[in-house]
């Protein structure tokens, strides 16, 4: 062919390099010929899923040939119950990955700047680059959010302003004061996105939550995810909370069937299995202490974690000890794309996974 | 609040009319309070889901606190083999919507021009808004597209332009003589998405395979999705098959877990089922039949189709005859938003379905 068909794409995707997902456990045992791999890559939920969500996903396959509600009419009444919410408030997404790029499409223009941290969710400046807009990277504070760094990023230019609590992939929190004092310093134009995937993990009294936020912050947008406490990452479904003004904006890029009957019927489903929620948060508090005292142990130092995952410094090159507890069949998360080639991201997971990733790391470091 | 948040959405966004989607049946009983409704609305596959998709879904559920796999290694080996296409062909989306959309958002920048035709699938003219470029729609030919016409609207802004074939709503086909030689005139720089979303219905020896021409046309990307004769529109599955270049192009814009773990697992199942793939084409063929005889002998002239689907001139405005049809608890679709307002679109349904649409509308006519 003639035609150089990458110089017909717009600048921005031109740029754009595409998220590195963890690799599935299949892949894994596919390349190096092993089995009995532990994935603690993905921030998954490790307690399996919720029975009242795969009944619900099971009864629902029956109607697999048709359509799912593209107005999501019974996930939204249970959110708004679950967390008194309008429905004019909310946008659901296939995952909260697809809802950040709504907000994305919907605000920005080719040039316009978008504020997020250093050490954040690698889907920010992905969505920035997809429209052509620019990023503006500011410094962070002990791998967490320097939010006076953020304020004086904001420039007339800037439209969107992206904050992750807890943040991913290092794990460390905003409390409320700190919050809510740089919120009323943002100007109503620059529209905030508040990502909350890792929310439900956090039970500190001085955490907020974002959505008592909205009535006062018009320009607040909430995203959260059923993807890590709910137990549902495999299934694709999130939302976005907001004023009804963005969310209609939001609604308007959505594509009409975004979210499958199956995503819509689970989440619905699982709402309502507080017991699975309390579970997963539990298992999660212990095998976070696990993972900490198995650290701590080995001499190595860690962020202190409010999500579902713990960052741990090898005080080495973290690559080769990812490729190492590989062939351990173990996979985490290295965060040399991160900027932090001697971290690694673990997954919190089972005791028995846990342990064999502590057991794992101490071979291949002893190495 | 005292900003003006529309006003911050881009160009595009601001003028966007979301898709409206048909009115799934749960909603249209709560509204009308009435039960035992025929939803003849949505061009779904009436025989039910295959078994075999069925059986691998509920197999996957137990996996879905895992996330997908963002490579769709399974289904994309199956579809390797199913079409003779290569891994680097070929892009997966949450539908084809996705995969249309991602089409848009890699190669159109504000002002850039689009190209389709009148009564063309609603999609084409929402993903070209939504990215603020200019839509050229072309006048049609007895409801189908009139090739010259296109050929005409070709500009040195166009960038994309959309056939579909068969075409929805209308349901007329090009054969393949005729696209080839419109393919043979079209500058390499103008990409053509040739949207197949209905050519498991289509057997006349004549109709052309958008795959098949890849090799001969570089700009070409074919377009298909699992909603229809494959019957897993609630699960949202589709593909897009182009060179490697514009293939690489798609994947960078998409979401790396656009399509569900359950999604990728029934569409891989039921590639694999050829046996549901001929008795859904064997009952829409009945189905077509049936409706053809039952509006002739009401007198009724409609558009000869291709597709799952019949489009019927009821010769007076046609929304005040799907009102009443409703009442009657048969949803069909009116195309007024698609600016034929005495035409009614009905999905072939099952034999019982198709023959409560023809009682029903041989009534509400009466009346």
């Amino acid at each position: 062919m003639s035609c150089d068909f990458m110089a017909l794409a717009t600048p921005g995707v031109q740029g754009l390099h595409p998220y590195e997902a963890g690799k599935p456990v299949e892949e894994l045992e596919r390349e190096l010929g092993i089995s009995n791999i532990v994935k603690l890559a993905s921030n998954e939920n490790p307690l399996g899923p919720s029975g009242r969500a795969m009944a619900a996903a099971q009864a629902a396959l029956a109607d697999a040939t048709r359509y799912p509600d593209s107005n999501g009419f019974g996930l939204k009444r249970a959110l708004q119950r679950h967390y008194g919410l309008a429905a004019n408030q909310l946008t659901l997404g296939n995952g909260s990955n697809d809802v950040l790029e709504l907000i994305a499409r919907a605000f920005l223009n080719p040039g316009d700047e978008v504020v997020f941290s250093e050490y954040a969710f690698a889907v920010y400046p992905i969505v920035t680059q997809a429209c052509s807009a620019t990023a503006v990277v500011t410094p962070a504070r002990d791998y967490g959010h320097n939010l006076q760094a953020m304020a004086e990023a904001i420039t007339e230019r800037t439209r969107l302003l992206f904050i992750a609590n807890p943040n991913n992939p290092t794990g460390t929190a905003l409390m409320r004061d700190e919050l809510v004092a740089f919120l009323d310093t943002v100007p109503e134009q620059v529209i905030v996105v508040l990502d909350e995937a890792y929310t439900e993990y956090v039970d500190q009294a001085d955490f907020p939550d974002g959505l008592e936020l909205l009535p006062r912050y018009p320009n607040l947008i909430v995203t959260r995810t059923f993807s890590k406490a709910w137990g549902l990452a495999g299934l694709r479904v999130g939302f976005a909370a907001a004023n009804p003004v963005i969310t209609d904006l939001l609604n308007r890029v959505r594509q009409p069937f975004n979210v499958s009957h199956l995503a819509l019927a689970a989440a619905e489903a699982v709402l309502a299995d507080s017991d699975y929620l309390q579970r997963s948060v539990e298992l999660n508090r212990a095998g976070m202490q696990q993972l900490e005292e198995g650290l701590k142990l080995q001499g190595l130092g860690f962020i202190p974690s409010f999500g579902n995952f713990i960052t741990v410094d090898v005080a080495r090159p973290a690559q080769p000890v990812f490729e190492a507890l590989l062939r351990e069949g173990v996979i985490v998360r290295p965060l040399g794309p991160y900027r932090m080639p001697q971290h690694l991201r673990i997954s919190i997971g089972l005791p028995e996974e846990n342990d064999r990733f502590l057991r794992a790391l101490r071979q291949v470091l002893a190495c």
